[in-house]
């Protein structure tokens, strides 16, 4: 194994950033409810402020507090009822001063000349229009103030949020109908073998399953991409080539996802390198699993390639670990939440390698993280476990009981 | 506030699935990718062993490993080299017998006689067909056994689960490419109120915006639910009993969203009486904010009815707390992960109701749930929180350092 000629993943991922720049999503329009789950495109402010008048947070009759003093059941304010605020109908020439009181609904506009609300419980209106108060009140007592909700120019949302329903109640609120969100970025996704058969069928000798882009398109979806087509080549480079260069004409990635082995890796190099001007920018990563890895970059077409290694644990937490971040990265995504746990076992690295250990999460005094050991090839381990922790290039390994902080699957 | 009329939450909900037993979920059938994020609606079991005969895992050369003894650097063993395994053919006719070795890649079955395989780093082939090898080898070295990955009859998920990517990508390798999944419930969403304008409206005196119609869909979406159609509707009992005798002919679920004064909730609570053949269920429930929560069910149609209360932060959390809940029971959903943090601050509860609060999640020696405190009606502090916990109805409040089960916003 010859570490000098592969990239960390951090290398790795820098240097497919610099050409990512060329490939920025661009933003489009959402509606409300289109906008469930979208990306923010740019930072979002109100231009109003909410509430836009000072409201009732109670049905009460809106009084001036200075005139109920030391209010009591024994000994009651009595003011005045001089009118009723009706919601949906235009109160604003109502008013309520010393000595008045106006009825008020909660959400309610309060009334010029009020300074707070009672609530009905402590009021008792007579039938000679006098109202009867029993409590006392502190000015600004259950009302809201202008702006206090939500005030103009305030930020609502920073680019980058990923807006769910209670971000689409506060934009209902501010009146805000369409957002810019980043239109996704559209991948094809190649799987490359003479051994390989669609899901559907049943591998006769020597012949295997289609894993790769299913996980692949699966996953892109998952984090709202655009998966333009999905397809597979027999190994031949003519054809393959022939699908890269249709795929280049639509496509702001190419996934191209080919076997494991040795060969298969050069022949994933040769093709990048025939189809991208820019040519292979990394040819094998330090990672376990995940070491044949290559990327490319298509400048005329603007197109960037990633080839991926077979297994499938490996092109699942290669695609994770560059290509998602990536995209997290142009669309100024926020990290992800880690869940900090303590690791059950021993767990070993790979020296020099970036390590990514499957864990399955339980409680036991706390949140445990128990690895999910794989051979290589595996499937089902992916599925088994809830996340996963890296242990750095230069990280011997993790004994039972570290902190471990865990990536969880979505 | 008079507690003896109100349901527990616990109670509002246990009634209420007694007539969702009368609405429960169909099935339907979903291909491999349309099925990513959807609730799997039965076990899954293979029916295939993964991998279907012994794969080798390098690139190597398959052996019998008595005989290679101590093999070294030193003094190889020799072996006739006897064919070679490619991908994509057929190369079951191939033996690797006693003094025997055969050529496999990565992911290529290993040849009856071998039972073993020595990565092609130590293997060195002469011109003459001979191989020299240069280590020993234990029985099962680099191979997977059939089964061992995924074995015949293994229950891969259980019912319930949202199946994710890794799942799509093991489905695909079993040859699992259709599986059946449930059918959303569908849902028409009212808003009724004088005062409502639609979002993108300027709210003239006494008007406000329509805010929980978009929230609850929003939520709805978010759970893969089917939202029908959002109506909002004036305070005229005519009009609403129309939209609700249409919705009740194609939805599951009418949800009711009114104002929150007392009126609003009595007419509410007639409407949902007069729609209704089994009438209202539930009449006020004891969570704080939830209260003026309704729910009622029409059996000739097989309706489900809830009134929600008129702040968005409390509309949102009773759907949540009641309708979605219901759904994951209904769905077999595991209960949603909670993230154990402890609060930064003294928080009330409200005597004889369960209480929610929302908190924002900071990192302060360890992850600290900061309280968001919302006056009643407000709605960006759902946005700038992360989630709720709960204080149950007999608990008096949580201390500063308290541990507390945040519930997080998906």
């Amino acid at each position: 194994m010859n570490l000098l000629s592969v990239d960390t993943i951090s290398e790795a991922t820098g240097k497919l950033k610099k050409y990512a720049e060329l490939i920025s999503p661009g933003t489009e329009n959402a509606g409300l409810i289109q906008a469930v789950g979208r990306i923010l495109a740019s930072d979002l402010s109100s231009l109003e402020n909410i509430p836009p008048y000072r409201r009732s947070i109670v049905d009460g009759y809106a009084v001036c507090s200075q005139d109920l003093g030391a209010a009591s059941d024994m000994l009651p304010t009595f003011v005045r009822i001089t009118g009723e605020v009706t919601l949906g109908k235009d109160s604003s020439g109502l008013s309520s001063g010393p000595g008045q009181g106006v009825y008020v609904p909660t959400g309610g506009e309060i009334p010029e000349g009020a300074d707070s609300v009672v609530m009905v419980e402590y009021c008792e209106a007579f039938g000679d229009g006098m109202l009867a108060v029993s409590r006392p009140a502190s000015p600004g007592e259950n009302i809201v103030q202008p702006g206090e909700d939500i005030h103009k120019g305030e930020l609502l949302f920073r680019k980058g949020r990923k807006l769910c329903a209670q971000d689409i109640g506060t934009m209902a609120a501010a009146g805000i109908t369409s957002v810019p969100v980043y239109a996704p970025w559209k991948l094809t996704i190649i799987s490359t073998g003479d051994e390989l058969v669609p899901p559907e069928a049943v591998p006769g000798p020597g012949q295997i399953r289609d894993v790769n882009s299913y996980t692949i398109a699966a996953r892109s979806l998952e984090e709202g991409l655009c998966v333009n087509r999905m397809i597979a080549v027999k190994d031949d480079r003519e054809s393959i080539l022939k699908v890269i260069g249709q795929a280049k004409e639509d496509s702001d990635i190419i996934v191209i996802s080919g076997g494991s082995s040795k060969g298969k890796k050069d022949m994933s190099s040769e093709l990048i390198e025939a189809s991208a001007d820019c040519g292979v920018i990394t040819h094998g990563i330090a990672a376990k699993p995940g070491k044949p890895t290559i990327t490319g970059f298509d400048q005329s077409s603007r197109t960037m390639f990633i080839g991926l290694p077979g297994h499938p644990a490996a092109a699942l937490m290669v695609f994770e670990q560059i290509l998602i971040r990536i995209w997290h990265d142009m669309t100024a995504q926020p990290e992800e939440r880690v869940i900090r746990a303590k690791a059950a076992a021993n767990v070993q690295s790979a020296p020099g390698r970036r390590t990514f250990q499957l864990v399955r999460l339980t409680e036991n005094d706390g949140i445990e993280a128990v690895p999910v050991f794989a051979k290589s090839g595996m499937i089902s381990p992916m599925s088994r476990s809830d996340g996963y922790f890296v242990m750095s290039e230069n990280q011997e390994g993790v004994r039972a009981g570290d902190p471990v902080d865990i990536h969880l699957w979505t």
